[in-house]
């Protein structure tokens, strides 16, 4: 196991009705005023931004808003809320929605105290210092309700980045599962697709005996696949949601991904579809993930046959391990096709004909390193490849 | 589930000659005069309390000592900490140890700032201020390194009590395998066997649809099964003990035990061992575990087939799943005399004419509530038949 560092101090306060109490942890962690960030109808239509303003007016905290947050989040939104933060003195946001409105929040929360552009952090800078923010989660989904983590697309060349930083993590995360009883199917599969994703990203790692997060990984992919199905089947299903809702966060915390390198090749491969084509993240994912495990398969096919055997319950082929982390990952393929996940280009509203295109961006994009990948490094020609495997 | 707060501020160091940065972290979190507090001499023949403290040199970073503490850790030492912190002005307690000791630097820094006696947090108080500590841990145990919970005997009537709070989470925690390399292999295998009890009591719920938190305690009671005979075969094994480690940690912090009820029977069943013994509470555990499961076997008999399904790899007898219970509690008791743990009464030192008084005690004690256990509740008579089965 590699030395590492872990500092996770979000507050989670996880349940029914939980978000009424949003002003009283506003407070409590020092907010006087405060940016209300969100997306869409749906949160204004359910009377949930009713209910948060109501917990805010109680503890006599003023805030503005601003709405419009869209999937993938754009960097021209995040320039309006910096400008926003700045004029009304704003010392607390609070993201209400999922993983886009709080990515897009923390990139607001970086650039209010800097002085240069905020894209600067998303191009290889690590965050120290950023207005306080707190969350409203909607969807399980992106995990980044306990990271510190945040990916933006900056609309000039639709680049799609990430960054980090220990000053993005919110400072209190409010989770109630009810809250996503209401999300069409396809997005609630979206998200458990990107959960999955959180998890693979982590397991295929280079280090070696890393049993403890090995095990944590598995026990939340089975999580997954116990709770996936019967939230598609039955969207009322509290206790369903809320296992959901509990492994989505603990995939992304990165307590099951310290000590041990990481991939993340899916979500990089993944980001230029999002950004070209506005698919969903979670769909671009399932598209993703086979293509990738099985182009990197012989690098250790150990590994794939361990979350084979350990997760989606294949027989170990002993003579023959390959065979066996083949059928882990077809056993991968039909669960995210049987939530109702796309399986190839044409299911996504990809095109072939942007494969070079894509692997390009992928490679070289705006930070030019000419590779991806932490499990296996890859080249623009490899890229073009795995992307070949989606037609 | 269960509705839940969840916040676990710790910031963790975790690694090779980690130990070396315990100055930094003091001083990052606001220390500038020292209570280190150890127990015996394996601290200080190991160098490792030299190293520590010329890193607190290094950071100009004033300290007094207060060595001594004991397994099952006293009161006494306790005063005579919170009286020198008082005249010393101490502001930062630094633990170097195990449980006992953390625990016990736990009780001086919730006792400092208080008023009356510190004893009065462990009969049933909650710890809402006290000095900020810090641990430097030497063995994989108790978890109090990432706990907000203590657990100290009261010397006048041999009372073994725990408290909590949030003000008790270590503010960093120090965490070098490496460290825990030179303990006794008996040692050993009595902190793996504390970790896997911390698991058992809190796998044993009556809250339904748990799975999350089902997963990640049958991953780490996994990792537990894979990793301790390799420690115990090979006491250099840093992979495993890292391993341990993590695991130990993440076993007691809770991100497992969230949303749901807990049992903590076990525990309280053997911390009149302990006290009236003076034994080693993992060996007290390895007794008072497979007695109070068989015990309570009928109140969920799918729930003790599961883990033994799950984690000890028992076939499921369909048709009598009372069968598979019963065969994996065999499977944990195998397990733990394996390691070299005790399995009854005689090998721990303890005596059949003291069960009536140890039944009176756990019922009774200083906290007159007549019963214990939350996942069964037992009476005086219950207990007096559990203890009865350790025979």
């Amino acid at each position: 196991m590699d030395n590492f560092t872990f500092y996770a101090p979000t507050y989670f306060v996880f349940g029914k009705d939980t978000e009424n109490e949003t002003g009283k942890y506003v407070k409590r962690f020092g907010g006087t005023k405060v940016l209300i960030h969100y997306g869409g109808g749906s949160v204004v239509r359910s009377g949930l931004l009713d209910r948060v303003k109501k917990s805010l007016d109680e503890e006599n905290i003023g805030y503005v808003e601003l709405g419009g947050v869209k999937p993938n989040p754009r960097s021209g939104l995040v320039y309006k809320g910096i400008e926003l933060c700045r004029k009304e003195k704003v010392d607390f946001i609070l993201a209400v929605g999922g993983g886009s409105t709080i990515d897009s929040a923390k990139a607001i929360a970086a650039g209010v105290p800097y002085d240069g552009d905020f894209w600067d952090y998303y191009q290889g800078g690590i965050v120290n210092e950023a207005v306080p923010l707190g969350t409203v989660v909607t969807i399980s989904a992106a995990g980044s309700e306990g990271s510190p983590d945040s990916v933006i697309t900056k609309e000039e060349g639709m680049y799609k980045r990430a960054t980090t930083g220990e000053a993005l993590r919110p400072k209190f995360t409010i989770m109630n599962p009810a809250l996503t009883q209401t999300l069409p199917a396809f997005q609630t599969a979206c998200g458990i697709t990107d959960i999955i994703a959180h998890l693979y990203e982590r397991y295929l790692t280079n280090t070696k005996e890393v049993e403890c997060t090995d095990r944590m990984i598995e026990a939340l992919l089975l999580t997954m696949i116990h709770e996936g199905p019967r939230v598609i089947e039955n969207p009322n299903h509290y206790d369903a949601r809320a296992n959901i809702m509990w492994a989505g966060m603990m995939a992304h915390n990165n307590s099951c991904g310290v000590g041990r390198t990481q991939d993340w090749t899916s979500h990089n491969i993944e980001h230029e579809l999002s950004a070209l084509y506005d698919c969903a993240h979670g769909a671009g994912l399932a598209v993703v993930m086979p293509a990738v495990f099985t182009y990197n398969l012989s690098h250790d096919v150990m590994r794939l046959a361990q979350v084979a055997v350990r997760v989606w319950g294949c027989q170990m082929d002993f003579y023959n391990p390959e065979r066996t982390a083949r059928e882990g990952i077809e056993a991968l393929r039909s669960f995210l096709t049987s939530i109702g996940m796309p399986k190839n280009f044409e299911e996504l509203g990809a095109k072939e004909e942007d494969i070079e295109k894509l692997a390009y961006t992928c490679c070289y994009g705006d930070v030019e390193t000419g590779e991806t990948g932490g499990y296996v490094r890859l080249n623009q020609k490899d890229v073009e490849n795995i992307y070949r495997l989606m037609v």
